[in-house]
C-alpha cells in the first residue's frame, strides 16, 4: 500500500467529525452566581445528553482553576482572562465536534461579550442562571459567602465585586421552585434543536 | 416520566465516553525543531486515525498562538508557560475521550517534563522529530530561519534559543528519508496499541 492517497496535507474539519459522532455542536454558556446551581444543573445537562446518545464536555470554572488557569486571580483582570482561556478551550472542543457546557460564574457582560466573539455567535447559547443573591447566600453550599462577608476572601462577586445580569441571554433560568434535574431538563430541551441534526 | 431517576448529580466519567467512541485515550506529545515536520506529520496521523474511526483532536503550537496562547511572547518563561496551557488542553480533550495529537516545539526538558505531569506519564507519548538543524534551515518553510538569522525575529529556536533533545523520548522519528505520509504511517502503526480496545 502506498499511504500517501489516504494522507491529504490537512486536519479533519469539523464536519467530519460531527458526521462521525452524528451531533451538531455548540457551547451552553451558564452564567450566574456562586451558589446559582450552575454546576449541579452542567452535570443533569450532561447525563441528558449522553443518555439520548449526544456527546458533550464540561467546562466548569472550579475544576479549571485547578489547571488552565491556575496562575489567575479573581482581581476583575485576571477573571476577564480566566473567562477569555475558557471560551478559548471552549472553542478547541466545539471545532472538534463536542456540545460544550461551561459553567462559569463570567460576571461581567464586557466578558461574556469577548467569549461570545472567539467563541463566534452562532455557536454561542447564553444561559443566565437567575438565583438570587439571597437565595445563594442562605444556601452557601461552600462556605463562600460567609467568608466573603468576614473578609476573609476578596474579590467574591455580588459581595465585593459586581455582577452583571446578562440583559439578552437566550435563556432565564429560575431555579428555586424547581429540583436541578427539572431545570436541566428543560433547558435540555431548550438545546436540542441546536444540537440534534 | 421523573427526570430525577435519570440525573445523578456528576459528570459523565471518561470510561463512559471512552466506551462510547471505542477507543482508547493518549496524547501523542511531537517536539521538534521549528520546520521539522511536526504538524505535516500530525495531520497525516489524524487522517489515518479517522479512516480507522478514531476520534481525535490536534493541538497545533502555530494555531495555539492565535487563540489560548495569543497573549505570550517566545521568551523562555512564556514559552514554558504556553506548553503548560497546551498540556492542561489536551489533558481536557484526554478526559473527554480524544486521542490527543501535539505538534509544539516545546524546546526545553523541563517544558516537556511539566507537561508530562499535568497529562500523566501513562498518557504522555513523547515524539522526537528529529530532523536535523540544517535540514530545517535548507526547507525553511515559512522562512522564519532566515529571519531569524538576519536577527529579524528573536528568540529563535535553535538559532537564539536552545533547544534540548528529548533523553528518552517513546519514539526517535527521522524525517529525510521518507515522505511525511511514510513517517505517520509508521508512528500510527506504533502508537495503534494505545488507542485501539
Amino acid at each position: 500500500m502506498n499511504p500517501a492517497y489516504i494522507f491529504p496535507n490537512q486536519y479533519i474539519d469539523k464536519a467530519q467529525k460531527l458526521a462521525k459522532l452524528n451531533q451538531k455542536n455548540t457551547v451552553v454558556w451558564l452564567t450566574g452566581l456562586s451558589g446559582s446551581g450552575k454546576s449541579t444543573i452542567a452535570k443533569s445537562l450532561e447525563q441528558q445528553l449522553f443518555a439520548d446518545n449526544f456527546l458533550s464536555a464540561v467546562l466548569d470554572g472550579d475544576n479549571l482553576r485547578t489547571g488552565l488557569c491556575n496562575n489567575l486571580s479573581f482581581s476583575e483582570t485576571d477573571r476577564a482572562e480566566n473567562v477569555r482561556r475558557t471560551a478559548e478551550a471552549a472553542k478547541i472542543l466545539l471545532e472538534n465536534g463536542f456540545i460544550v457546557v461551561v459553567a462559569l460564574i463570567s460576571p461581567l457582560a464586557h466578558m461574556r461579550q469577548q467569549a461570545k466573539d472567539i467563541i463566534g455567535a452562532e455557536n454561542f447559547l447564553e444561559i443566565f442562571i437567575d438565583t438570587p443573591l439571597n437565595v445563594c447566600i442562605e444556601r452557601d453550599v461552600k462556605g463562600l459567602y460567609k467568608k466573603a462577608q468576614n473578609n476573609q476572601i476578596a474579590n467574591f462577586t455580588a459581595i465585593s465585586q459586581h455582577y452583571e445580569a446578562p440583559t439578552a441571554p437566550f435563556l432565564t433560568i429560575h431555579t428555586q421552585n424547581q429540583t436541578p434535574q427539572e431545570t436541566a431538563y428543560f433547558l435540555y430541551q431548550k438545546i436540542l434543536p441546536f444540537v440534534k441534526i
